[in-house]
């Protein structure tokens, strides 16, 4: 594997450098090393500010999501490595436009642990703080052990529901609620049939066989629950389907939003494939499809592979779904 | 290299139900075989049709572009391959609203020979059409053959500039000439890093060395200008860079849009990398960049590898690219 790019040393400064030029006029950075992107539009006085934060390598996540609608603000790490305490308090200071901030990340060790002490900080400066975590990925933690599951990709549904319930001028108190009920029906896994190269590391990050696939995976080669030959599309779609169904059961009458998300390698004519499966198992059990989202929300570099994430909706969820978000990496405008 | 698909057969068929799926809300199908794509908003009457068509595997090449603001019609082909001129005859008569219809579409031997006839027999239906060819990869021929260029990424911009005219009710006369115009301002290369799986063939569609790149390569594989070792990301930049201005020179003052295309497996934050080289150097000229397009565009399934395109802007295709389209594909909401 190939990869494009200058010193391993400088490729975060060089992403970061690129992303800035790109879209300077909807973000900046706070700080002289790049590593805290502000949201640079309009923002109303009062609204809840809404920050996330984690490793870079991931793109669009995290940072693609900072832009009216989503989030205020994102402190970025290195490649698959959460950013520092200091990062994430500037950051919360920062997106406090008077009425508190939620953190809303991925419940890695790294950054939970970084949160906690900035958060700490952010109190000590009279910031009002709420934190709630993405822990989406099923694969990662049997049912029983629910609260200590890894984010992945299901966090951009999270951080529309909390960047539309904002701006809606919610209190810390109900964006948090409502990010959290958000989350509670929200369930992602994924599978890998490729591993990604870190650029410091400059090898793979695990090896897979060529006629193999791994189910459960994670963002960072994380173990999954299974190593098993390569199936045929429709299979992967009915597994992934049957295990998100294991533990969010439907039932006819549901609404739901899909998400099926390339890792990077997948081309996109692929992510269809497994969509149209997916859409037709669902329509078999009564269970509708509202604003799928197909493409790439959250990478692992040049891993091929995808996950399937399923957001069972009610009104609310909705309506935030649908209201318009623009950032330079997620735009819905819908007439 | 793994594909997640079923039959190889069934790729292009489940890849078009997966899209209806998805954008039924945005999209039809004219045909019982789900070849011809078309716009199913609302379409003003008296509007230029502006339609294209080409082979599979190239998502959102060819039809991402179908919808508000870009094509009226997109027909579709097996992988690699142009779709019959049957079907763009049926598709361009659909396309009409009374103006007549821009066919508007990359330079290679089957899409020429089909539209050819499909624009004969659209006369005969007393559809007026004119058509316009794309023939934007400066790598494909030398600038004294550039009349047999082929049409790659920079197509993109041909579909924005046409659709903005076509929605400002120009005729079909002013919509081509345009559009020609346009074309006439936009370059594009290419460099390779691995290659694609064609799913009826189920192999590599050519081989290229561990530590090696292909320079100028075309989207399907077609021999570029040069093999050489793998670069940096700078380097390759800059020799993109000194390509495209060997071909349309920039002055100080100049405006242009810059695509950065990926061609499928690689990575948005080498994108991004690139782009910022590419920004930097032509800060450096006097050059300012206007909406850049940072992203897939025009994709080889899974090949790696990237494309740069450049679009030298005037007011009117600044106007044009700033005005919104919103396609399942493409979609540059502003406030």
């Amino acid at each position: 594997m190939k990869k494009i790019i200058n010193n391993p040393s400088d490729f975060v400064p060089e992403v970061m450098e690129g992303i800035l030029l790109a879209y300077k006029d909807r973000v900046k950075v706070l700080d002289k090393d790049k590593r805290i992107l502000m949201k640079s539009t309009k923002t109303k006085k009062g609204k809840v500010g809404i920050v996330t934060a984690g490793g870079s390598g991931h793109l669009p996540v995290f940072l693609g999501y900072v832009g009216d609608g989503m989030l205020d603000g994102c402190a970025v790490g290195n490649v698959f490595a959460s950013p520092s305490a200091q990062k994430m308090t500037d950051m919360i200071i920062a997106a406090n436009n008077g009425a508190g901030v939620l953190c809303l990340y991925g419940n890695y060790g790294g950054d939970t642990m970084n949160f906690a002490m900035a958060v700490e900080n952010a109190e000590f400066e009279n910031v009002k703080t709420m934190e709630v975590l993405v822990k989406d990925d099923v694969a990662s933690r049997p049912k029983e052990e629910a609260a200590m599951r890894r984010g992945v990709a299901g966090m951009v549904y999270a951080f529309k529901v909390a960047g539309a319930a904002a701006d809606e001028m919610l209190s810390l108190e109900e964006v948090a609620k409502v990010t959290q009920e958000a989350l509670d029906h929200i369930r992602t896994i994924g599978i890998a049939l490729s591993p990604c190269i870190v650029p410091e590391a400059g090898k793979a990050t695990f090896s897979i066989k060529e006629d193999e696939m791994e189910f459960g995976m994670g963002i960072h080669g994380e173990p999954g629950i299974e190593v098993c030959t390569m199936k045929k599309a429709d299979e992967i779609a009915d597994s992934i389907l049957a295990e998100l169904l294991l533990d969010m059961p439907l039932k006819k009458g549901d609404e739901v939003s899909v998400m099926v998300n390339g890792l990077g390698a997948t081309p996109l004519e692929e992510q269809f494939i497994v969509y149209r499966r997916l859409h037709m198992k669902l329509a078999e059990m009564g269970v509708t499809i509202f604003i799928p989202h197909i493409g790439e929300f959250a990478t692992s570099m040049e891993m091929a592979g995808l996950s399937v994430t399923i957001f069972k909706l009610n009104d609310q969820f909705k309506k935030y779904l649908r209201v318009t978000a623009s950032t330079p990496f997620y735009t819905n405008y819908n007439k």
